[in-house]
């Protein structure tokens, strides 16, 4: 039985991809996904069958995949960060109703979320949200109550997609809401090519951050009360200095 | 200068570990960790130094890598993960201040809430909110506010700590509040030792998780009302069949 493997190559690929997904990749002969993806690999595996489809052709990529696994050969199809954050791993398991005869499997990589917060130094530690300021799947009021929910209840937070030339004043009216219920000065940051060439990162107040222009390849980070500038490095103390014992 | 590097090692270690951290191990004479993950990685690297503290002993812990570096070489301290989701990273740079001429640097790592989500299907895809359970460095009050406001405002939740001797009840808590805004039938998952020996998951409503008993080393999902069981998987549909194009 063929398998269609969905490999999530974390943040500008390379060696932020795990051993199992290395593996993967070497051992299957097409390896599919959206172009700017496959360059990523296509000079590292230069024997293998290469399939893309453009963005907003997600269907037609699954399908293809499933095509190419019917044939009698595995097949990767390629994601950056991580496939199940989202990415196109809900998508193969629905398109795969189809082809019950072909197994699926989704290897997780580091999406950008844990990977730019390594960059930054450590913002999450504590209950966090992470929320897509996409509104092409998600009605921008929904968004807006997500942000708000979770700014009230302190929830560090991880923006995905935080603009678009489509969406330049997004970011802002996203730290409006965190405005309402955070310090001005509250400590945030954002990560622009995670992994990849030019990566550059910052930290910088939230009412700053309101005022600052961020592109589409940029990860964002909204600190708690806690949150704190550290040598440099944005880092949200977990509590571990002040731990007291477990409730009996 | 010598670098304390803090390695997540992914949920299991080994193949689950990225190409980048595996060559940090290599590299680092030291390796440095709680006992349990060093014994993941101690057959590997039997010429290393290995240095363990066990639990509740986590500021030693770091001092002591600290300490290393300053005899000038690198050390790697190991999680189990990733280091930046209730692990050590926040708290290897504030026991840092004390040591400014040794380098930090986090080495990202697959952490259990995208492991698992793997392992299930693809349940996150959409918006979602990490959650701890244990009350040790947060108040319960405070958990509960953050499990109300993800549930009310529609995040796949992801629940890391469950369960432990002391808080055998605390996923009965949380599945009452979930009940308040989601459907008895709302499904829901759980994996247990993820990447590990024993890896097992289950499928199944909100309500029956509610009668379920679960371990510590186990981390659990709650569904959207949109979230389903695909031929055995977790999948919470991002919407990509019904794309509308991008508002202009």
């Amino acid at each position: 039985m063929s398998t269609v493997y969905v490999v999530g190559l974390g943040p500008g690929a390379g060696e932020q991809m795990t051993v199992r997904a290395e593996k993967i990749l070497e051992a299957c002969p097409v390896i599919l996904g959206y172009t700017v993806y496959i360059d990523l690999v296509r000079e590292q595996y230069p024997e293998k069958k290469f399939l893309s489809t453009p963005m907003k052709q997600e269907v037609k990529r699954c399908q293809m995949a499933f095509e190419e696994a019917v044939k009698g050969q595995d097949v990767a199809m390629v994601c950056s960060g991580d496939a199940g954050v989202y990415g196109m791993a809900g998508l193969i398991y629905e398109v795969g109703r189809e082809y019950p005869e072909i197994k699926i499997e989704i290897i997780p990589g580091i999406t950008a979320a844990t990977g730019g917060a390594a960059v930054l130094g450590a913002p999450l530690m504590h209950d966090f949200a992470v929320i897509s300021l996409s509104d092409l799947l998600t009605p921008w009021e929904q968004i807006e109550e997500r942000l708000e929910a979770a700014a009230k209840a302190g929830f560090v937070i991880c923006l995905y997609n935080p603009s678009s030339k489509k969406r330049a004043d997004y970011l802002q009216k996203a730290c409006d809401i965190f405005l309402k219920y955070r310090r001005p000065d509250t400590i945030c940051g954002f990560v622009k090519n995670i992994g990849r060439e030019g990566e550059t990162y910052q930290i910088l107040p939230l009412e700053i951050l309101r005022e600052t222009a961020v592109d589409m390849f940029t990860t964002v980070y909204i600190g708690t009360e806690k949150t704190m500038e550290l040598n440099g490095k944005m880092v949200t103390p977990r509590g571990y200095r002040e731990m007291k014992k477990e409730k009996a």
